[in-house]
């Protein structure tokens, strides 16, 4: 098929290679130039083009992998990025971002107006997974829609959940599952601090609280905070406060409030402020008081 | 050996059953006296007696595991308990209660002025894992007492995990663990009332945020509160309150704040509230507002 | 002076008339027309008209008395509202909503283009203070914008305080006094709640605490909410919500986490989910459980 | 009257003082004896004892102004303190210490056995305000006793409120008060620190804010926290914790989730962690993160 491709980030990157791989002509946009050059050169069957619109246009799925609503906004509904009129009637837009229930209803609505389809595909795994054609895919649209794309789909993931015709559901349980990675890593901050103040060490805590849940992500996080190592960021604290956020505002706009969800929001804001926007997320773990541990860590080793 | 038992509910009644079929001699005693009867009827090598003192007279090792702080402090150091007294010099009191680090410290320091030994031996696990000797045993004590009772808990327990001589961090690392549990109904209680409301139904959601998670804690959870299923209560809520309040107290005694726990305990009194403190804990994950769910459930079926 | 007035709901109503009263010539516009027509019926010098923009246009100072960050963008910096593109060089805006620090700021870059001054003059008052000129006006701008509209700003309200010369932070200070009232709402909530289910009734309890603080505002909600009267809404709970989330916002923009905000934000979310949305917001200080108080509810009086 | 009084700190200083100056005969007994001794110096009809047991022996009523629960019950109900045992029949006990409402009514359980009386009578206000009989009086117990205290309350301060026949509820009321107080000084830290660090200084917003509530405690704690201002401690970190738990607890026990209270306890807790537990509490607003005031604070100035 013809594809189009925007935002050629550390996810979408993986994802349109592996478009490629499988025999797809891909027209990929991305707002540094350089890293849609770049795949150019690397992958036959990929091409760099100078706008969303170009890469919309003439494609029959055109896909698009941005940072928040803002960028798909500007990206697909605005007059700048115009992605939405260079596409064709009848060609599909996989929404693969993050973003919210709401900017979801919002492109569909748009879409179905112009004459496309439109399938919210939001997935869960990081780059490397991407790479690996390892992600966990959400999809939901008409059905139409979805029988159009779910090829491709199938393509840059392991799985595929369809999970109905409302493309904001498939949004809503993204954020769902990442609040739940959010809470985690809270309760590991909050349960290490207390058991190391008591002189058990991070590790050891882990350990046993771990044979009880048995879980692999819970397990791989838990190392990162015992260790303290959070370079390189796999995933951003200042993109987990944004998709905490956006849970808190998919659960109002439902009258539900998540009082969980509000701590997350006031500690991923905490450690912002004290500079480590930029660190892995489970850093939020470390932002607790811990007097003994501090006092440790100033000795000389 | 010739063991002391004192709490006979449904974690003791299983654990003493197995130190019994491990060919040693229990005394055991219970408030509510039939339940000692009834063991006596079912087992030989156990004998019924009338009080704490009387099971700990004579015993090399008495276990003891009771509702709470104030049962233990009833039982072994005030006046009527006098299960303290009641024990030889060299015996060894084998704590499996859920209580606060700093009762256990009370209680070891009492045991070291009586000459006796003292290991804080919580476990994790339901009274069906007690009865099958399934349980994860967290002890904490002197090394020459751990030596001691070790082939007891190995009799308990599928694994025992040995925390240092401190006997407080045991159950510093059991609160944690119940903590991580705690938090987690929350978290689904949370991230379904959100998912239903948009339209997602509960178990949908539950897959495939355990497909990432692959946690069978979270889906046995998950499963009961997707199906507002909380009777027979394997742990009622009164009692994760209990074991909430002595997290943040924990907590509090080395200066960590909790506001996950805050949040815990505020949605279990709350839970109480509403006429459910004896249901199973994970119908906490039931009492945010869901207009739309309470809708459904309104109609006629 | 020739004035120009967008937005005549309650607030907006008693202002534009202070304004005609002292002398001025007011255009004003109100999306629904009819509230126009009637003040142009009552007060001579009021004219209304069809559209923001011709509100604008012609006028040395242009109002605007709206109701959210959206009403605001939609009105003067949509080519819809295009009441910006009216205004004419030399002019000023007066912006009294309540919005977000950075919709005033956006608003401040778009009118220093256009060649307008602008002020944020955000108010403290209900609609009858508005009537009756007793505001208190929080202003700031720059100060040769300041110094053109202060004599109409002193002819609105009572005292008029100037915050210098970020408009943002006349915004900021509004959110921060509105948070405090809804604090209050809250405070007053709990600790009613605490002393009715122990048997005090609300009003002795706050003749206590109010002999001690002392706060006439204070006194007035407690009055409200000890009698459950929450009709007619001096605010409304959903108005409530927009606030406490604007200061959230707010706080969130400079890195400073609001934990209270969190819990007010999750209170006022669970008060509409029990359908109390318009009601005043004092109401939400009625959402806590109380077994005991609803169980005398119930009885027959 | 023939009095005792247990406990001559700060607040109990001023009280028996002016118990003496009206006329009345004092036996008082101070942990730290010197206290009680230099008060026998200065004031004829106060007389210095050696235990608790001897300040009520002989004593129409005698009063306690304890520290906590802990030390109410060691003075009254163990053997050690025997307070209880020292007094006569038909004596009455007034405790004006801020305790708990179970520890209230348990105290009244236990004179009540002992034929004595027993009022509860917390007040208002700080030691300044004891040493000018300037206190406000919470009052709560059996008609009879009431009237017999009433005339000694009446002497201590400038207010007596009369709460019932249940002592437990003079408690409960206290707690609620400061519960209030506390929530202001958290209120004021977080909105202070959303205007600080978006350039506004305290005291401008303190001052408007306060013009709208008008509370002179209000304006007292502003302004200590505007100028950082926490020594001397009027009342410390760590009883505002001790008395924020208290309220905590009192609202469990009658099943009411306290959101507000449990932000307060975590944040006293990580301001005890900061190493500020013996500062005044208003130092509570000030640990929130404030990387802008911080940066300024670490300009030479």
């Amino acid at each position: 098929m013809n594809l189009g491709f925007v935002g050629l980030g550390s996810m979408g990157h993986g994802i349109a290679s592996n478009l490629v791989r499988a025999g797809h002509r891909v027209k990929g946009f991305n707002r540094t130039r350089s890293k849609a050059d770049e795949l150019e050169k690397e992958l036959e069957g990929f091409r760099a083009v100078g706008s969303p619109a170009e890469a919309a246009r003439g494609s029959d799925v055109v896909f698009s992998m941005l940072a928040d609503d803002a960028a798909v906004e500007a990206t697909f509904l605005s007059s700048e990025g115009a992605a939405i009129a260079g596409l064709a009637p009848g060609a599909v837009h996989v929404s693969m971002s993050t973003i919210s229930p709401a900017m979801s209803t919002k492109l569909e609505t748009a879409h179905r107006k112009a004459g496309h389809g439109y399938v919210a595909a939001p997935v869960l795994g990081r780059p490397d997974a991407a790479e690996k054609a390892q992600l966990v895919v959400l999809a939901a649209g008409a059905p139409e829609s979805i029988a159009r794309v779910k090829p491709l789909l199938d393509v840059v993931g392991r799985k595929v959940h369809v999970l109905g015709d409302e493309p904001k559901k498939a949004n809503v349980v993204k954020l769902g599952v990442n609040f739940v990675l959010a809470v985690m890593l809270e309760t590991l901050g909050e349960a290490i601090a207390m058991n190391e103040e008591h002189g058990i060490d991070a590790k050891t805590y882990l350990d046993i609280a771990n044979s009880l849940l048995g879980s692999k992500v819970l397990e791989a996080y838990g190392t990162m905070i015992a260790e303290d190592r959070f370079r390189p960021a796999g995933f951003k604290v200042r993109l987990g406060l944004k998709d905490v956020q956006l849970a808190l505002e998919a659960a109002e706009s439902v009258d539900v409030p998540m009082p969980l969800g509000s701590v997350l929001r006031d500690r991923f804001i905490a450690t912002i402020a004290e500079g480590k926007g930029d660190l892995d997320w489970s850093a939020v773990a470390r932002t607790l008081p811990r007097p003994n541990a501090n006092a440790r860590a100033r000795k000389p080793q």
